[in-house]
């Protein structure tokens, strides 16, 4: 590094007592200059290749530092708010901290996600403010006060425990996670808040802060879900719906590029898309958390206020069942050098056709998904895909014929081909059940015909 | 429903007008008593069966009902804390909200994730308390005070922006998602609450505020930890190292009865555990979760301080990939009708043979992770395994043989069990690869010698 041509600026230190900023210059630098001893700290390496993979992330997809940019927005909006003082004071003074920390817990990357923590948060917030209330009220009107802490330590052991366990009951666990959560935090708080004081009268203590607490909950809520769903809003349903037609085509990506391989007709560009279908295995867990926040999304673009997001997670569960198979497929492609070049000619132009056929209808499905259009070819393209494994099915047929002698060693050398075969008209006969599948998603999503060209 | 046996209280509206609680009592009840009038409607239906499945859930693992009374012991602990008026006043009386909320949202299931979330909060709260403070002081010391809402506005936006657009960076988003929350959170809080009292000595003012909510924080924060972490542990290590161990064997049932069934040899409740492997293929993502959080989590029982949790994450990827296979296996099981009774009887013992020994190894992988000791004999199993998969070829070669006629019909027949096995040994293959990771993992985790016996 120390006698690499520099083109810059570098601050050299030369007797160990002056610092020298030197000029730009073109040089062959023989000294240790301060950048080259930062350019070789790990620190500094470390800190470089993190800012450089924080810069590709962002540029990959812009609309996370527009998300970075959203939460400024709103949490600036929010603190404005409150500096100017009148608004401040009308709007419960000492509880402008609500506001502000609703926004950084509610506002999420998509819009149905910030729908979901702020509906949760305003109704649980309503429903244990009143709840708690109620208690407080009836807590105090126990004789001698005597009762009181007991009622309410009781009451709060009872709820936390139930609410904490229903957080482990699926239903609840995917609509209303955090609601339980926010529900056992507004009735400690409003209890805890209201042993405070003892002088003012006990409900209208109460009323105050449960008040404050609600309206500052809203008023940030509401501010969230305006800046999230006007300001470029990201839709867990746009998000899904794209996921999901890009996912077949992956597939399909994958299917070809494998195939070809095999009867080594592939080039470079092929290569990679082999390893296509591995996003597909990977991504069961954000089509289901999509699927649940996009059902709390409003009616938008081509999606129905009753858009049925659940056929996506169950479209997305037979795509991964065709991606287990394709994914045998590509581990027995090593297997190809064992079977005689001559037997793997006479099947490589029904395979080939095959995988183009499954291939096409994948496509046709994945136009068929992100248009929500029926589509007019999908009928013969199955068809087509049909007489492939048909014609296929008689070419293995046929093999025995091309053998010269029916020796056992040239039979075993067809089993590696015989297998890929296999697994290749399984694969299309998964790709059959995803035609099914996004067929039941178009009639219940009532998808428009295809217009006659 | 109206004329059954009915034993118990019943209460029956007999003439609209005046309600009878009746006696316990047995009789054919003719009336529509009450109880029968709930059983029929369609709330208290499902308000049963919601109920029916929270009690199976807790029966199934009774750890989740102790979850939910150690969140309900900690808020107790924390409220009574704060009902106590002297200790109350010390510890920042107002931000007494401070710390139930710390309790409400730091306690999770686990005790990693607990440590996960309450160091980060205590470590973003300290860094983000310090920063907002030195930020209002420098705003403070401006000429005038004209630049000071502008110069918080600006950090406040600048450091919201930058931070949540980080927590899109991998590494930031396994270890600190949600100090990074907390970040934001803190820092608004801080400047939103400076902002409320210019009567005071701004830098009096601040220390209070973020000293307050410090102290707070960590006080609610120790108190999740040690609650979690004494309290009837769930430690995510032990978790996830029963997970993986657990998800081996289901891989062994799978297969064993996968092929016994093949072979019409299965009975009922080999056919039950058929559907195993799908419970490999779904833990991807909580393999992940618990093996981050598992990394808090202090040394206790069998695991040291730097046990090497990311290889279980690893093996669980090396058991996913022969759950796909053993996918595709189980789908080829309908094929096996279309394999003559003879051919099939001259391959059962041999795959009978291939299945046994892999699930014996299998067996011996998840005994070795769940004790980590070293296996003595997991080198002979392999063997075993290499053997069987050595005779089941030997029997494919001799297919030939069999066949009375190398007829083309009859050669279509034996596709199907060709198929199977090719998939048969591809699966021992990938337990083979299982065996190297799990050798790694060993030398990695510094397993125990096992004992000559």
């Amino acid at each position: 590094m120390a006698s690499k041509t520099v083109f810059g600026w570098s601050i050299a230190i030369a007797d160990n007592k002056s610092l020298q900023i030197l000029e730009p210059h073109k040089h062959e630098s023989k000294s240790m200059g301060l950048c080259d001893i930062l350019a070789v700290n790990p620190l500094v390496i470390r800190v470089k290749r993190f800012l450089k993979k924080a810069w590709d992330i962002g540029v990959d997809d812009p609309r996370r530092m527009i998300h970075g940019f959203k939460v400024a927005l709103a949490m600036t909006l929010i603190s404005t708010f409150y500096y100017i003082k009148p608004l401040y004071d009308s709007f419960g003074g000492n509880n402008a901290v609500w506001a502000v920390m609703t926004v950084v817990v509610v506002f999420e990357y998509t819009a149905g996600a910030t729908l979901y923590k702020g509906l949760n948060r305003i109704g649980a917030t309503l429903l244990a403010g009143c709840l708690a209330a109620s208690v407080c009220v009836v807590a105090k009107k126990t004789p001698g006060h005597r009762f009181e802490p007991v009622i309410m330590g009781v009451s709060l052991f009872v709820i936390s425990a139930v609410v904490t366990f229903s957080r482990f009951i699926p239903e609840v666990k995917a609509r209303h996670d955090y609601g339980c959560m926010i529900f056992i935090l507004t009735y400690g708080l409003v209890l805890v808040s209201w042993y405070d004081d003892h002088d003012v009268h006990p409900v209208i203590q109460l009323i105050i802060v449960t008040n404050e607490r609600i309206s500052t909950i809203i008023f940030g809520s509401c501010l969230c879900i305006i800046v999230s769903m006007f300001v470029f809003p990201v839709w867990a349903g746009t998000e899904l719906h794209n996921l999901i037609s890009s996912n077949i085509n992956k597939l399909a990506n994958s299917l070809e590029s494998c195939v070809s391989e095999y009867f080594s007709e592939s080039d470079e560009e092929s290569k990679k898309k082999l390893e296509d279908y591995k996003r597909v295995l990977n991504s069961k867990a954000s089509e289901e958390s999509m699927s649940t926040f996009a059902r709390w999304e409003p009616a938008y673009g081509k999606f129905s206020f009753r858009h049925p997001w659940k056929m996506y997670v169950k479209i997305g569960a037979s795509l991964r069942s065709c991606a287990y198979c394709i994914e045998t497929l590509v581990s027995r492609m090593d297997s190809k050098t064992q079977v005689p070049e001559t037997i793997r000619n006479h099947v490589s132009t029904s395979c080939l056709r095959l995988s183009s056929c499954s291939s096409d209808v994948l496509r046709e499905l994945s136009t068929t998904v992100s248009s929500m259009t029926q589509s007019t070819q999908m009928d013969s393209a199955v068809k087509e895909m049909e007489k492939a494994i048909h014609a296929l099915r008689n070419d293995v047929e046929s093999l025995p014929d091309l053998m010269q002698s029916h020796t056992n060693d040239e039979l075993l050398k067809v089993i590696p081909l015989v297998t890929f075969i296999s697994l290749l008209i399984e694969i299309a006969s998964r790709i059959g059940n995803v035609v099914k599948v996004v067929e039941e998603f178009a009639e219940v999503a009532k998808f428009k015909q295809a217009k006659d060209e």
